[in-house]
Parts: C-alpha cells; structure tokens; sequence
C-alpha cells in the first residue's frame, strides 16, 4: 500500500502492531484522528502516556494497579488464604463481575506457548510458588482458558504446587448456561458428564 | 464494564471512539500497551501528535498532504484538466493504486447522508464549484461509492456543475473482475446491461 505520505506512514506502522489490527485498520484509524479535532488525539496521546507511566503491577499479585499493592489485594474483606491464577487482568475483570469469588488473585501473565516462545519462565509462576510455600494459603484454584496451552499451563502450576499441602481446582469445564446438548463438541460434553455435580434443584 | 482503573478506564474510553472500536477491543489495546515496552508507547503516541501538527489538507483538492499542496497538485506531468471528485483520501490510494488515471482530485471529504447529520454544506462542494468555474477544468470524473449516499452526493454535485460546459462522467457500475453472474444483485446487473460497452476484446 502506497499512502504517499511519511507520517501517515509511521502511524499506519504504530497502530498496526496493535492486536488484530491490520494497515487497512491502521489508516482508517489514523484518517480518524486527522478528521477529528485536536482535542480527541490529545485524549488518546494522553490517554497512552498515562497507560505507561502511572500505571504499575501489583507487587504480590502482579495484577495492572495504580499502586503498590493493587485494591484487591490491599481488601481486607477479601479470604486471603485463597489464590485464583489467572492468565491476565481481563479474566481478574470477568471473574469480578461474576460476584462470586471473594478470594486474591496471582496473575501470570500469559500462558505456555512453545509456539509462541512461552515457556513457564516467562511467566510469574515463581513468584506464585514463593507465595504458597511461604504459608498463609490453602487453596489454589486454577482459572486459565479450555485451549490446549490453558491446559498445558494449569498441568504445569499444578506440578509446580504439588508439594505444598494445598486444596488445588480447576474452575469446572461443561456445557455452558443457555447451551443446547446437540451443538457440545464431544470434549466438553464427555467431560461435563465425568465430572457431573450433586443435582441441587 | 467495570474496570477497577481510572487511568485504564481513561484509555478505553479513547480508544473506543476509534472507527468501529468497542469497549473490548479499547481494553485489549490497552493492554498491549501496559505489556508492551516504553518504545512502542512512545512511537504511537508521537505518531499521533505528527498526525495532528504536522499534516495539513491540501488547499486546492483537499487531499491530506504534508504541505500547502500536496504531491498530485504539484505534479505537471498529470492532466491539469481533468478532475475525478472522491469522498475522501482512502479513495485517492485506492484509484492512484490502480495506475490507470493521471488527472487532478478533489476531495469531497464525505458524502451527503441526512441519517447521519451530514449535508452539502459540510462538504467541499463550493471550492470543486469555483475551479470549475474558474476554467480551465474540461472534465470531471465523479468517482463515489455505489450506495445510496454516494449516488445522491453525485447527483448533487452533478446538478451544481451542470451549469459549465464540461464533460462529466461517473465510473462505471458492473459486475465485478471474476465475479459471477448467476451471484450479481439484479441492479448491478441491470445497469451492466443498460450500460454495456462496445466489445473490444
């Protein structure tokens, strides 16, 4: 693509690394904020300035935070003797809405990919381990994605914990609220009727 | 969606007002972001700034240029006579990509569309009537997109210039390079029939 312009260029390359997002992307982006006034590229230069600097990663949970020490874990309401892994802070997000969990988080930070070029050191899973063996804590519930490099992950935390005298789960996997039984891959429902829950009305 | 983070919360809103961005994907690129190392902040967010202070539209066609008039204004080889009217710049790439016209622009800078608040006098309508009028101009190429929008800002801008004695013209609609027949919308077809061109092999 000849955009016949350097800058418009150099923004098409910046925008474009963002995730899922391709040059034709890009420009329509970068046509947006040359269409709109100076105060909405403000914002969003602002906005991204922000992003890096005033923000920080918990120090006991890695989670994004303002401070510290994130909210949660700074909660003195919160069980502080369970740990929820997730792989990053849009599960912490979605699993906060759900109201159901009352525990502390450890964020990882990605999952195993040897496609990808992650392995376990790239992720914080020692810190976790530090966090278990140094007492305090009695649950471990392992909330990664159903794909196969979640699977992989939460095998490998589990190896890692096994040591420690520890309650360990996995968040259930089955055949998802609204779902019919027809359209359940045979995984998921093979799994859903091997691990089939006490019927409570 | 509750996110926990002024600052993120900041950063979503900004990004969510790109072209066809929502609230997820606002996040994920935010994300990206936090992940990713202070270089790639930093040429994002001067990328938009040049975008904002050091790209200017191009006085005579309305083009996005770098300077006071942009490149295909400037250039004498191209056809001074001959002016093909486009909605905006992505159109210009798109038509420049092709290789086969060698005339002026003009930027209309969007098309007439009442559903969403934008009419005549919103768009670079007066200054395409002035040069034409000016003299000079032998023929005008309206080259907007097949919609409803496009063709009533044609059929104004035609009624605004049907006054100068110039050639006009629009691009031909048709079915598409390899498109099939039996797959065509009948009104693409029909105007594929009523306009049909001599067979030159």
């Amino acid at each position: 693509m000849q955009l016949g312009s350097k800058i418009i260029e150099q923004a098409v390359e910046a925008f474009a690394q963002l995730p899922g997002v391709g040059k034709k992307t890009a420009l329509r982006y970068a046509l947006h904020l040359i269409k709109n006034d100076e105060h909405y590229a403000e914002l969003l230069q602002q906005s991204i300035i922000r992003l890096k600097t005033e923000l920080k990663f918990c120090s006991k949970c890695h989670n994004v935070s303002e401070q510290e020490v994130c909210d949660i874990c700074l909660n003195p309401v919160r069980d502080q003797a369970t740990v929820c892994v997730v792989q990053d802070y849009r599960d912490i997000l979605a699993i906060e809405n759900t109201g159901l969990y009352k525990g502390l988080y450890h964020v990882l930070g990605g999952l195993i990919s040897p496609l990808e070029g992650i392995g376990p050191q790239n992720l914080n899973v020692e810190t976790l381990v530090l966090k278990c063996g140094s007492g305090g804590i009695t649950e471990v519930i392992l909330a990664l994605n159903g794909t196969m490099e979640g699977e992989t992950t939460a095998f490998y935390v589990f190896k890692r914990l096994a040591g420690f005298s520890l309650k360990m789960s996995t968040i259930a996997r089955g055949i998802a609220v609204g779902e019919e039984l027809e359209y359940t891959d045979e995984v998921t429902l093979g799994r859903s009727i091997t691990n089939r829950i006490p019927f409570s009305g």
